[in-house]
């Protein structure tokens, strides 16, 4: 496929589609049409058409979308068609959870490693992956090609951690730590910060019922 | 304060600056002006008074933001100032890491409760707080004025727990599990799908590669 820029907005919804394309593949259905997607995902049709003719317009006037080989094609965009090697840093629950996670390793994401500096978990395994001291983890990058690093540490810690990941080759860091990471060119972060997504819940929730309050 | 209508954009970043109000505060900083925020923040400073405007414009000429006064207003409009009571659903990893992380507390959200179907993890409790089975869990909701469910179960539970979450009397549900929830009107619901984060960090790796190479 021919790379062009796509814009941030449409790649944001491209797990979205991912992740309906894969449940549609899994029913049987082969093909689908805008209209049909439409209702499934609670987009505009319009919005569909515009947003998969980015990757060169798989659909076809009556026939629809084949919904294997956008799946595929998706995948492909996302990366996702290719095996990442990934550790985890910070073996408390989060991390854990992470790495107990099957669906991640399905979509080509590899926990290779477990690094924490809590002596007390060392040796133990979570998943068959030994949970090792944070000494061991540079040269551990190195000997299994580690690109991504899951950072499930307290903020406090983070920005030391960081420099090692980076010094040692990681190139993206999925960023559980509530803080922003400075990290040099070339290297990724995608942030989950749970507690702006709870905020964001709040503001919402306070929001319905003061509208409530005003219609009354 | 007057209640207006505030744009989706600002309030997806007032979590931000909350954060970095409050880490002012422990530094004991009790004014800012909006390009110093703007240095800290990496953020434009205009786009820092255009945000900051929306709340009555708290910035004066020359003196900049009072610290405390602000981070109290935002703490406000997204409703961390008042006690919201939680209940978490699935008691594994993810959920046990929630209710474990007392910074959520400390912003208002108090955890009361934990419930899975897992026989098993019955008695046992987190911080303190015993997993019960999902049977108790509609009466604890209503007893306990329960706002706001967290949903860290597998996708293919969701729907049937939704009903009854909703049916109890929750407002809102913080959904962890992958899957797009059906609600009635007057229920909020705020995704975590940590599975599309994880794409959007592997499209922005794979597309930095692709860069790269595009420019030797």
């Amino acid at each position: 496929m021919e790379e062009k820029e796509i814009s941030k907005a449409v790649i944001k919804r491209l797990p979205r589609y991912y992740r309906y394309l894969g449940e549609l593949m899994e029913s049987g259905v082969e093909r689908i049409s805008s209209n049909e997607l439409s209702e499934r995902m609670n987009v505009t049709a319009s919005q569909i058409r515009q947003d998969l003719n980015n990757f060169g317009g798989f659909g076809q006037q009556g026939y629809g979308y084949n919904v294997e080989y956008l799946y595929n094609e998706i995948a492909q965009i996302l990366g996702i068609d290719k095996i990442h090697y990934m550790i985890i840093v910070g073996a408390g629950n989060l991390g854990q959870a992470i790495a107990n996670y099957t669906n991640f390793e399905k979509r080509g994401f590899v926990v290779k490693g477990l690094f924490d500096v809590n002596p007390r978990l060392e040796g133990l395994t979570v998943r068959g992956i030994p949970i090792q001291n944070l000494d061991e983890m540079p040269n551990f990058i190195k000997e299994h090609q580690i690109e991504i690093a899951a950072l499930t540490i307290p903020k406090t810690r983070a920005s030391e951690v960081v420099e090692i990941l980076v010094k040692s080759g990681v190139r993206a860091i999925w960023n559980f730590a509530h803080t922003d990471l400075k990290v040099p060119d070339g290297v990724i972060v995608e942030n989950v910060h749970l507690s702006e997504s709870l905020m964001r819940l709040s503001y919402n929730l306070v929001n319905m019922k003061r509208n409530k309050k005003l219609e009354k």
